[in-house]
């Protein structure tokens, strides 16, 4: 059943080219480094990144994807309409979603929640403890009951989402802020799975915890073979009285 | 702390005056009944529609509602984009939101709920029996385990929204359908309920029941004087380590 | 990772053996027809009775069970405490529970539930049709937007039991109610399904679609190797100010 | 609608009359405290205590209770499992219920959340920084982004409780941890509110903060005048076919 998740990881890809500190952690771009965690893992993971002709989004490239993970942050107004539009119907058919922290802003993230998806945040030199809040949800596979990053962005709330069907961690921050780090969602038969870190200037996706959390994310959300959805103007199923 | 709620009634405002048969039920449309029944529960309720001037919602408007209830069908598209967002952002800011019935597929809607919000309906001969599932909840207050209306459109499964936060009311259809007919949600710091009766072909909004449901609804979704939401840079509230 | 999933169907076993109209269906047990299923969508099943020495259910036979299906009805009372409370231990570290029907009565359920789940019911000859509601959900694999049940005893709401974390399926019934006929739960690290249909004097369970939904619970809900909870006194994980 | 909510207050009342220093803050008990706050604030309030013939919960004094209060600490186990039962009862029949800080190992809280309600603490020299996650939710009307309490007994993740129906407070403590505190059930048709501060050393309920925050939780959880709920053998709603 979960044996040849398809996963699509998309990259806004500028930070790592334009700021040697980024590139020092990522030289071939976060998404490299995700895609080879979820490789190793047995996955199938290929990359799309924003400059790329359609972003690397093509319909056939959807169409083909079970999973998609999304990191964007600086260029959000660039991802074009057309694209996120095929992403949002792809989602709503059942395609997996993984957002990752600055992708909270993203179009399509947005477009899915409803909401502004806006927060609280600090470039500084905070330490993160990320604690399970629902132990027993796959997600949490193979973790500690809670895990660190000595060194992280700090996000903190109010996070404008609606309230996840499932918070799966909370976030504790030495600078004195909480925050709903990992969230779950579901938007027609699309699973969609919101997780806070991996801010460009530090080397988190290289983090073991971390990366354990994708792959299980990416399991989560892969689409079940679900009942077709019907929609608009149909007969009774039962003779009228 | 109940005792003035605002109320705006929204209403497309066309099927009553283009169709005889709607005009029996509503000759001066259905926001002036929903408006009468609110007032004669010592709710302050004026009305808006489509074809006046900024639809009748301008930033003023907006500003001085509590709760605006929403009634839309045949001219979704005509809806202004100016004015959804200026809906939006007062929805997120706190005002209450009542979708009605073909309100499924207004603009606002589907922008809160990041779904397409489609469904199945038939215009037939169908009986609907609303039950109450969350008995306790303020919505239902005064009702019995369930109403019943004679002839209205029928609503099916599977309506594209997401899982209610809270499921108040299941539709049984004669047909042999069911509807999630009483879901509310919450977006930003604005409650939202969408509620399903009303095919403007049957007087609906003159049922009892009916309007006992939006009058609760009004006031439960009556704003909370809520915390500000902060986002943005910050900076810590701890002292470095 | 569902390679061997290790089911206990467990059945009160009673009225099979006094009512022949229900023998008729199964003569040598539900628990025996579905942990035929089961077994041939390559899930280990074995069966326990309440009738064998500790209703078959010791801590052995629990401790490596990794999902527990449960079906009673006539005698609730005889289930006796000291099981109940290793069955509920086991839940609350991760074993699945599967209820079936009335099975909604059980000691287990409502101690789970922390409500009554008391409902409506009606021996009949109602006509059910189930309906997904939640489409994409691992549990609807495989269905179509819904089932039909030619006769099956009626379950109306108000069904006494906290709002389910996922309503999957809603029950139409010929008689005039709705019934939350599918609904998902956790407690500690175990997560908990309820299954409406299942009455013994019908061939419910030789039925495709009903024997699917079961063995999509039973993959839904076995344990994920997930976070040991630890409760009590603890030292701080930060330096004190 | 709010005008007359009937609150009784029941404290264990043991640590204040045998703990000079839990006596120097609450001379006259906690519950003396909360009451009166709740009156300034308009509302009814008796009190009603561990030590009382049946803990002064008799029948009479429940059915004339729209909301009960509840702290407990050291003696949850001295409770009469019938005084327990007849709380369980008033709840799912409407009452509204308010748990305290260490009432969260209370038998009725237990029994209505159907978990062991564990948690981790210290009782040390923590700071408490209390966030709202849910603005515009009635509990949180007057707050702040966040309010905090110099120094508090600190409870931390694992909360071993259902997820809340709404989940409306976060804690950040200064020794590292994070704790859900505030938080939203449903059971019958009652509201049940837990709320983590109140250790008995402290002053906390003489905190403004805190006092509006359990006056908030009153006004929300006062029944609701809602339909009954019938169960069992019932006729058909519907002609058969």
């Amino acid at each position: 059943m979960t044996s040849t998740i398809r996963v699509t990881v998309w990259n806004e890809y500028r930070h790592e080219r334009k700021n040697p500190e980024v590139a020092k952690h990522y030289p071939e771009g976060m998404h490299s480094v995700i895609a080879a965690a979820l490789k190793q893992a047995g996955i199938e993971a290929r990359t799309a990144t924003l400059d790329e002709p359609e972003h690397g989004l093509t319909q056939d490239v959807l169409d083909t994807t079970d999973v998609l993970i999304w990191w964007g942050h600086m260029a959000h107004g660039e991802v074009q309409d057309e694209v996120v539009e095929r992403v949002y119907q792809r989602v709503l058919d059942g395609m997996g979603l993984i957002v990752l922290h600055s992708g909270h802003f993203s179009k399509i993230f947005r477009k899915l929640m409803g909401t502004t998806c806006d927060l609280k945040w600090r470039e500084g030199n905070d330490h993160e403890r990320i604690w399970v809040v629902a132990p027993g949800h796959p997600i949490t596979e193979g973790l500690g009951e809670y895990f660190e990053i000595e060194r992280e962005e700090m996000y903190g709330e109010h996070f404008d989402v609606p309230a996840p069907e499932t918070l799966v961690f909370i976030s504790w921050f030495s600078g004195g802020e909480v925050f709903r780090s990992g969230a779950c969602y579901t938007r027609g038969r699309g699973k969609i799975f919101y997780f806070r870190p991996g801010h460009e200037t530090f080397p988190t996706y290289h983090r073991p915890e971390v990366q354990r959390v994708i792959i299980n994310a990416v399991r989560w959300a892969a689409p079940t073979p679900a009942p077709a959805r019907v929609f608009g103007n149909v007969q009774p199923l039962e003779p009228e009285k």
